[in-house]
């Protein structure tokens, strides 16, 4: 991670929205690196610590709505505790940390909600975690029609209600663009129409290069 | 409330140490007020809102240690939706709001234990609830000798770990003092050694100025 200190290991978050294929990636990247002799930890956010399942369970479940910050708040208690707790520890022991979805998926989910500022939730999550970002994210870029394809083929209905979705789907989508345009150097972008192999291969070259660093 | 916008209810917060005499005091306002005809809502932090009281369970009886901005990010959580979905509708609707421990309870403890910037959780609360900060706090102290007789009347022994107690309810004492100083126009210091029936009258006096601003 960046935020300095003697940590050994690499940590690699996977960013995209639903459907994009994050968790099919994060399978086969933890199968190579187990493979080349590796110690990988799987995780995620929210619910990746014992705090985080019951933090998961609130922000997923909860019947009738919540405040945004109060929302916002509970996914970074959620980051502070999964970082301090299971995070840090691993990349100290020289681990592999493969983990889906981290801050900047706050960021580009709560932003395009369009209540909160973007840059008040990044703040957030950096004061959560100590300022601690990953060595590496992957971007699973998937344009708006492949990923209505994806979600929803048997449909052929189009009305309001998925015009409202498809446009937040399009701002989240440009949100995760302009993160990984400001950071070059910590995302590897990814197009998530190609076939697994293809965006396996590009991970395995870009995760080869950040180990032999 | 004094973040602007027409509110035509009063919001009373109770600080103050366990043992203080919060819990009495919220109950014999809460009977005057009602007895004058108004409306009021008895509520706390944590735990005063749906979302609230699961985060309550996490913070109070989690097995093992939270990371301590984690907990610190739970309590503004709890704050953001208590706030946004109780306290405000309250105060919308013209009641008297009676609420047990809110931000200065937060940045007293948390500040106290030294772990925390007491600024920047007092940042944290503020932005949780756009800024809000209640009509009147009333600041129940209680010096160290006399909390401790109350809580501990039975035991003799006085032992490291009880004077490590000591030391950290000094230092929250302390803090509430200096909050109460910082903002006289908004805090109510009481004596928590005097009678139940003096500190109530107290109480009383500076409600009835309040309401009738």
């Amino acid at each position: 991670m960046t935020d300095g200190g003697p940590t050994s290991g690499l940590w690699i978050t996977l960013e995209g929205g639903d459907g994009s294929g994050k968790s099919t990636q994060a399978a086969l990247l933890e199968e190579w690196l187990a493979g080349r002799g590796l110690s990988v930890l799987r995780t995620r956010e929210p619910g990746g610590s014992d705090v985080g399942v019951a933090i998961r369970e609130i922000v997923l479940h909860h019947r009738g709505d919540i405040d945004p910050r109060a929302e916002a708040l509970l996914y970074a208690a959620d980051r502070a505790h999964h970082v301090a707790t299971v995070v840090r520890p691993a990349l100290a022991r020289g681990e592999v940390v493969v983990q889906d979805r981290y801050l900047d998926s706050s960021v580009a989910y709560q932003g395009a909600g369009r209540v909160l500022d973007a840059a008040e939730v990044r703040s957030l999550s950096l004061w959560a975690t100590r300022d601690a970002l990953p060595d590496l994210t992957i971007l699973l870029d998937l344009d708006e029609t492949a990923a209505r394809g994806r979600l929803d083929r048997s449909r052929t209905r189009y009305d309001r209600l998925e015009a409202e979705k498809s446009d937040f789907h399009a701002r989240v989508r440009a949100a995760f663009l302009d993160l990984a345009r400001a950071e070059p150097e910590r995302f590897l972008v990814v197009d998530a129409t190609s076939s697994v192999d293809e965006i396996a291969s590009a991970i395995r070259d870009r995760v080869t290069a950040a180990l032999e660093r």
